[in-house]
This record gives C-alpha cells, structure tokens and sequence, in this order.
C-alpha cells in the first residue's frame, strides 16, 4: 500500500452517539495521549454543534469548548484534533480563530441537499486558518447523477478532504473501487476519505479496500465504540495498514484500561437488527429502537417489520 | 459474481469447538431444517472421527454414527450432509459406503505434512462413493515451495474440492488473489474452497473476495459459532452472494431460537486476544487459553506474552 494515510480517530465522537459523550476528560485525556503514541494522525474530539441550535443534555464533547478542551488537552503531541459539525446545528461565530484553537480539522457533515451550505460553512472554516472536510451522509442512498452534481461544485471549493461515508453500513467491499473511482473523477484536486460502520463487519475490509484505491483519510475507532454496529476498529487499522509509524500497543492499553468497562455499560457491534439494517441499507436508527426496547433480540419481527411496505413507509417518514 | 456458490455451513462441527459438541439432536435437527430451508447447499453435521483413537468426553456430534444421524435427521431434504475426519484419528472401517450414510462429502482436514495420507485416505471415501475434499490447515505457516508439492500430488488424485484454508484468521482480502491464483495454477481440474476465521473481522471479506475470483465452496457458520473468533457468519454470507436460491429468514430464526441462549453460555468472536492471534499468525489456542483464565481482560500481557522471544519458543512447542 503506497498511498500516504492518515487514521482519524472518532472514538470520542461516534462513540458518543453510543453513551451520549458520557466521557469523563480524565478519559478523553487518556485516549489522546493513547493515539498520540500510537501514531494516529487526528482524533475527533467531538461534535462543534451550538447548544443554542440543538437541545439536548449531553456530555460536553457534543458541544465543545476551546477553553475547555485546552483544559483537558494542555499539551498537544503530534495526533492533530478535529471536531465534526452538523449544518444546521453549527453557530460559525463559535468557531475561534484556528490559532486561538486546539482545533485543527473541522469536518461538515451534511445530506446532499445541503452541500451548498457545506460549501459556503467551509470557505468560513478556511478563512479562519482551518483544515476543512466535507462528509456526505447516506451516500448509499443518493442518486448518482446529484452525486456527481455536488461533487463537480464541491471540487470548486475550499474543502480539502472529501469523505465516502458509509452511513448506513450497506457497501460492500466490491464497490469501494467504483465509488472511489466517481470520487477522484470529480475530485482530480481533493484528498479523499472513508468513514466506515461495520453492519456486516466489513468496515475494516472497505477501509482497506479504499487505501487500495488511493483513499488516504481513514476514520476509524478503538474497540470500534460508535453509533450502532461501531465503525472500524482502530487497533486492528493500524496494524492492517502495516506502517511503521503505528503502534498498537498504546491501543490495547486503553482498551484493557477503560473500553472493556464501557462495553460492559454500552451496546455497540455486530448483531442481528444492525447486520439487517446494514442489509437493507436502511438508517440504523429504526435498529437502534429496537435493541432499547424488551424485544431487542426478536429478530424475526425486526426483519418482517423492516421488510414490510408499511415499515418502509414509516421509516421514510422518520 | 458468476461463480456458482455452494455454502458449507459448519456451526454443529466448528461451533462445536467452542462447546464441545453439546448440541441437542433437536436443535441439530433444526438446524438441518432452518439450513435447508434458506438453501445452504451442505451442512458439515461434525467429525467423523473414531473414539478408540481420540479419547475425549464430548458430545455425539465429534464421533458421528451413521444409524444415530438418520434417527437425527430422518428426511433429508435438498442440503447435504458433510462430516469432517483429522488423519490419524479416523478409522477408515468406521466409514461405511455412501448408499448406506446420511453423509454426502467427507472432508479430510490435514496438516501440509500429513498429505500423502490424505490423498490415500480420500482415495477409499472416493470409491466408498463420497465426494471428498482435502483442507489443508495452518496454510499461512506454509512454505509456498511446500505447498505447490502438495498441490501437484493432490491435483493427481481422486478430491474433488480443495481448501483454502485461514486456520488462524490472518489473511488479509488483498491476499487472496494470490492465494486462489496458486491453488488453481497447480489444481486446475479441481473445485476450490475457502474456510475464514473472524479474528481480524475479515471472515466475510475474505470469502468474498474467494468468490470474485472462483471460488465455488464457502464455509460459514450461524452467528460466526465456530472455535475462538468464529468464522464467516451464514446469515451474511447469503445475502451477500445475491443469490436468490438463498433465504435468510430460516437463519434467523435459528439465530433468535438458539443462538442468543448458546452466545450467552459459550463465547466465541470478536475480541483482543483472538485479534492478536491473527495479525500475529498464531494458532489461537494460547488465546483461547488466555480467554480461559482470570485475566481474560488483561491484553498487554497476552500481547507481551505473545511478542516475547520465549513466548514463541513455548508457542512452537505446543
């Protein structure tokens, strides 16, 4: 594998639609200092939404705070921080000055009717001295004529990553060639990226399959803690990619230190709704639902309810 | 995928690595139900091995009897049954001819060593009238110069199907095209197979990526149930192959019958040590040992137990 690659760590982030960023900083101090020394070249400290934008009671890695993360990060090492913002939810005022921040990376995700907007939020993040992505959500579930319509505008930006995102962990090994080909034809001047779930457990298998074919962003998570099914495990990326710059053993520390306790606490990873949605390339969150209910390992009616036209309905409603 | 696909699903065999064979007849007959029904083309129903030469306290299903299968599974429907037999530990009297078995295939499971044996041992289950395969264990701490001996003496012999087989759960999908390549250049005239191992998540992958480049047998198992990380689930592997002779709906309902209870009681997939065994490409008895223990959950020590040089002396030993 010649292509250079960067693994973005979003433990903290899509772990924390897991636990609802229930993550003390004494942990969140601990990861970075854990991918620091092991290599990884970012890690995604949390979403940059406003909470005057989105109400909810969540940890504060859902809204982060410059001053804050300052606190909890004092002293940077090499693994840069990134922080992901939704349109919509983002306040641009929030958003320092990047050398008044610990911030390096902001990443846009946003549907692909919102690319415009993520576009505009972008130049903003630009101009203020930032590392910019743009990560289109659902993209298995986007026509790809308008793909392709976004990505020629997107290509005029200022973004300098654009992410393949499989939301819905629906893509299989054998396509990641196609999309990434439709990817770098419109793209010729972007760095690409991939955001893997690993519904059917082939978020490590896409991953690589992407660095094959020249994607060079690679998220990923330890012990694979993110929303649902989890994403690709970063202790298994970075001995995967066979790179003498990573280490694993820092990764198995903090997973024997903490994320054994948070599993025991937490459900995220392979089982049946999560490999169905993953299936029927379908939202996780009708999946989700169902596993917080008492009737989570009712498999059966989860499949029938999902494959019905009714449940169809209702899901796209949703 | 063009291939023509035939899934051998081994949960009652590999599975019963894990609880050593305690599986009830109902729920073996069951499984031969749910398999048959989504249109699994074999079911691997155990060993075939002898008792007088491998003493062991196990369930019935690791020293099958003929008269005691049919009580099991009295009417067989399209899906076939396979047994598998270890050389040295089968006693070829034990086999009776095929008009007279419930068993369709046997499969021959050696080391590269052992394959003199095996071609003589497959050549009286050819004449008894089964189909027979060969499945060449710990191919990844093969010399390739070995292996192409090997395969040159078998492609003279009377097996039908030859397997590519990941004992330890370290190949990589980039891997395969080269392995399925050497199989075929010496084996021209035979039908190849795949069995996975889950340890890096790269089971589903891997059979996959079989598939794309011919071959035609795929061991699976329900829910992954196999020794130490599981192998490649059946109920992704027959939606994945897009194959409308497979239904998934039987699989989970066996899933949701069965497998949740037994998953409760008997581990097997995902976790560190297993992870650690295959990119390590090691046998992952040390592992499941380590599982075994108290300190289940301490990896450093696994992986500084793994990584030392006296820690290999002891592993090559055993």
């Amino acid at each position: 594998m010649s292509t250079e690659t960067f693994i973005l760590d979003c433990t903290i982030r899509d772990g924390g639609l897991v636990n609802n960023w229930d993550f003390t900083p004494e942990f969140v101090a601990e990861m970075y200092q854990a991918l620091n020394a092991s290599g990884v070249e970012y890690m995604e400290v949390g979403y940059k939404n406003s909470p005057k934008l989105l109400k909810a009671e969540s940890g504060p890695w859902r809204f982060l705070n410059d001053d804050y993360l300052k606190e909890v990060i004092p002293n940077k090492g090499k693994t840069k921080l990134s922080a992901l913002v939704d349109i919509g939810r983002v306040d641009e005022n929030d958003i320092l000055p990047r050398e008044q921040s610990p911030l390096d990376l902001i990443r846009i995700a946003c549907y692909i009717s919102d690319v415009g907007k993520g576009i505009d939020l972008a130049q903003k993040f630009t101009d203020k001295g930032y590392e910019t992505s743009l990560n289109i959500m659902a993209l298995s579930h986007v026509l790809e004529k308008d793909l392709n319509d976004a990505l020629a505008e997107i290509n005029k930006s200022s973004i300098d990553i654009v992410y393949i995102v499989d939301s819905y962990g629906s893509i299989v090994p054998g396509n990641i060639g196609y999309l990434v080909d439709l990817f770098r034809k419109q793209l010729p001047e972007k760095k690409l990226g991939v955001h893997t779930h690993n519904n059917m457990q082939l978020a490590l298998a896409n991953t690589l399959e992407a660095v094959n074919n020249g994607v060079s962003f690679l998220d990923s998570s330890v012990f694979g803690m993110g929303r649902a099914a989890g994403n690709c495990h970063t202790e298994l990326l970075v001995t995967a990619l066979k790179n003498k710059r990573y280490e694993i053993r820092p990764i198995l520390e903090i997973i024997e230190k903490h994320m054994v306790a948070i599993r025991e606490n937490w459900e995220w990873g392979y089982n049946i709704p999560y490999a169905l949605s993953g299936i029927l390339n379908e939202h996780p969150r009708v999946a989700m639902a169902h596993r917080a209910s008492a009737d989570k390992d009712k498999y059966i009616e989860f499949y029938d309810k999902l494959t019905s036209p009714e449940a169809v309905i209702a899901s796209t409603k949703g």
